[in-house]
C-alpha cells in the first residue's frame, strides 16, 4: 500500500471499509495480471464455462484449501453459494427447520436481529438469548440463554460486524446444532469447525469480493432439507452437485481461491490469528489510552478484532476526523449509521502498517483537538 | 482479439463459450487498468461500499444505461440481484402467483424445463405449450397454445441457449402479462419492453460476469408481491431499496455497468442487432452451404442468433473438429450433452471476424474431412 511500483505513483489507501472490504494487495495484482488470460484458458477466469475442466480444478482446489485452512473435517460439506448472508438468513430455516418446529436465535447486534426477521416466515424463531437492553454493547452470559432441547438449531452470530461484539469462545448448545453467520470473522483465527452444524459467511469481508457465499455444513443435517422447496434453494442439492447446481459466481470463487492461497502463504490461521490479536489490541490501547478522548462502548471481553467503533467527544470531531483521515490515506472510517461514530474494519487484508498508521494519525488528531 | 498489444503476444482466442461468455476486450482491459484503483476511491471498485457514493453513482449510471439502451418505460423498475436466473424460477412465482393460483408455461427447450421445474412448489404451474415432441427444434404456434385467462402470468424462454431456438417475434398474451427469461438474448437486439411484464437474465451472456441478474419489472406488478415471504426473497422490497436490500455483486455490477457503456459506444441495440444477424446469417449459409457436412436440426424461423447448434455426420470428426478449432484459436465450441455435436455463441462480444474465422475454418475442416 501506499507504495511506488514502476514508476507510476500508488495511491492506494488503508482501507478500513466495514465490507466490501480490502483485498490482500498481492491478491488483486494477480488478478489484474491475468485478467484478461488465465492460466491456459486464452480467456478470462470469467469468460469460461464453470463445467469445464479448468474451472472445475479451481473449484476443487479452493475447496481443499479451505478445508486445510480450517481443518474442516470431512463429514462436514463445503458450498460455494450467492445470494450474501441474508438471503440464507431464510434459506436455512427453510432447509434445516420444519414451518411447524422451533429455531433458537441468540441476538447480538444487527445481523442478528436481520437473521430473526428473515428467517421468522419459515419457522418458529425463538429468541433464546439478546442483548438488546445493552445496546448490544455485551455478550449475554451463557447461563442466562433460554435454549428449547427440541430446537432444530441454535443461530448466532460469533461478530457483530456493525455494533463490534465477538464472541471469545464457541457455545456449548449440547445436542443441538450450532449455526454461526461468521461472515465478518471467518478466517481470522483457527476455529474448531467440528463444534458447528453449520457456518456460512458472505465473501466480502475475509474471503473476497461480495456475491459470494461460503457454507460449511455436517453432512447428517442435509438430510433434513426437504423435497417440496426448489432445488436451487436446498442445500443438499447444492451439496451433492458440488456447487454447480447452476453457474456460481465463477470470478468471485476464483477470488476467494486466491485469497485461501494467500492465506496459507502467510502461515495460515495461527498466523493470521496472531497478527488479528496484535492489530486489534494497538487499536483499543489507543483508544483506552487517549484519557477519554475515544471511546469504545463495548464489554472488554466482547471486543471484536475485526471491527472496532469508537466515538469522539462531539459530532463536528468526528467530521473532521473523518475528512483528515482520508486526506491521509486512512479510508471508510465512518461508522454504521445504526450506531453512528466512527468504526475501523480490521480484517486479514489489513496490514499492521495500517493500524500503526491509523493509530499514529489518532494521536496526532487528540493532541490538535483534545 | 489475437493481436499484439506493447509486444507481448496476446493469445486471446475467438471464444464462443455459451456462458459465461467472451466480454468485450475492451471491457476486459478497462477493468483490469483500474482493477487496484477505481476513481478517486483510492481502491477496487471491489473494496468500497457499495452503500458510498461512488458505488451509487455507478449503479445509477448503469441504470440509466440500460434504460436508454432498451428504452425501458418509466413505469418499469430495473433491479440489479444475484442467484441466476436458476434463482429466480423459483422466486418469481414465489412473488408473482399465488400457492393456489395458476401461472401458464411455454416450453421451448431445457430452460423452460428447469422453469417449470423450478416454480413447480410455488403455484400450479400449467405447461400451455411444449415443443418437445420435436426434441425442441421448433416453436409450437401461437395458436395452438392452451393459455388460461386467468393465469398470473405466461412465462417463456426468448431464447434456448441449449437448443438455439429463438422467437423472432413476442407472443400476444392478451391481458396475462408476459413474463421472459432472457438471459441468451438481452440486449442482441433492439426489443419493445412494453410488450412485458417483466423480463430477466443471468449476466453471463450478454451483461458481464456470472453472479448477477438484471431484472426489468412492470411497477404494478411489484403490488402482488406477498408481505409473507422473507423480504430478501421480495422483489417490492429490492425495488424499494434500489437493489441495496443487502450487498450487491459490486464488482459483477460494475461489468456490467461498463458493458452497457460499451454497447452505447457501439451504436446501441440497433447497430448491435444489426450486426448479430449478419454474424448469425453467416455461420447459418456456412452449414447450409454444406452440402451436408454439417447440419443445424432447427425450424429455420426458429433459429437462434445467439447460440447455433450443429453436428457432423460422425462423431469421430466432431471430436477431430474440437481438437483443431481450439488449435486454431476457436475456443468453446463443444455442444451442450443434451444435445451432443457443437454449438457457436455469438453473443455481443463476439466479433463478425470471429465468425469469419469459424466459417473459413468450418470450410477448411470439411474440404479435409468431406
Amino acid at each position: 500500500m501506499c507504495r511506488q511500483r514502476k514508476g507510476t505513483p500508488v495511491t492506494r489507501g488503508f482501507n478500513f471499509s466495514a465490507g466490501p472490504a480490502a483485498l490482500p494487495e498481492v491478491v488483486l495484482r494477480q488478478a489484474q495480471a491475468e485478467l484478461l488470460e488465465w492460466g491456459h484458458a486464452r480467456a478470462s477466469v470469467m469468460e469460461i464455462s464453470h463445467r469445464g475442466r479448468e474451472f472445475m480444478e479451481l473449484a476443487e482446489a479452493s475447496e481443499r484449501d479451505l478445508r486445510s485452512l480450517l481443518g474442516v473435517p470431512a463429514n462436514y460439506r463445503v458450498l460455494f453459494l450467492q445470494g450474501g448472508a441474508t438471503q440464507h438468513f431464510a434459506q436455512i430455516p427453510m432447509n434445516f427447520a420444519r414451518q411447524e418446529g422451533v429455531a433458537d436465535y441468540v441476538v447480538t447486534g444487527a445481523w442478528g436481529e436481520k437473521a430473526v426477521r428473515e428467517g421468522s416466515p419459515y419457522t418458529h424463531v425463538r429468541l433464546a438469548a439478546s442483548s438488546l437492553e445493552s445496546n448490544y454493547t455485551r455478550i449475554p452470559p451463557r447461563a442466562q440463554w433460554d435454549l428449547d432441547p427440541g430446537a432444530a438449531y441454535v443461530h448466532y452470530t460469533p461478530n457483530e460486524t456493525i455494533h463490534g461484539v465477538e464472541f471469545q469462545d464457541i457455545p456449548d448448545t449440547g445436542g443441538v446444532p450450532l449455526f454461526a453467520d461468521m461472515s465478518s470473522d471467518i478466517l481470522s483465527r483457527p476455529l474448531d469447525v467440528s463444534r458447528f452444524g453449520l457456518i456460512y459467511a458472505g465473501a466480502q469481508k475475509n474471503i473476497g469480493a461480495s456475491g459470494l457465499v461460503v457454507m460449511i455444513v455436517r453432512d447428517d443435517l442435509l438430510e433434513r432439507c426437504p423435497k417440496g422447496i426448489a432445488k436451487i434453494l436446498n442445500y443438499a442439492e447444492h451439496a451433492a452437485q458440488g456447487s454447480l447446481l447452476n453457474t456460481p459466481n465463477t470470478f468471485g470463487w476464483y477470488l476467494a481461491a486466491l485469497v485461501f492461497r494467500w492465506i496459507l502463504a502467510e502461515g495460515g490461521l495461527a498466523a493470521i490469528g496472531e497478527r488479528n490479536r496484535t492489530k486489534a489490541a494497538r487499536l483499543y490501547a489507543a483508544i483506552d489510552g487517549s484519557a477519554g478522548f475515544y471511546a469504545n462502548h463495548v464489554e472488554r471481553s466482547a471486543r471484536s478484532w475485526m471491527n472496532v467503533p469508537f466515538f469522539l467527544p462531539r459530532p463536528e470531531l468526528e467530521t473532521a476526523f473523518l475528512a483528515e483521515s482520508r486526506e491521509a490515506g486512512l479510508l471508510a472510517l465512518k461508522g454504521h449509521k445504526a450506531v453512528g461514530g466512527l468504526r475501523a474494519s480490521l480484517y486479514n487484508a489489513m496490514p499492521l502498517a495500517g493500524v500503526d498508521a491509523l493509530v499514529d494519525f489518532m494521536g496526532d488528531f487528540a493532541r490538535r483537538h483534545g
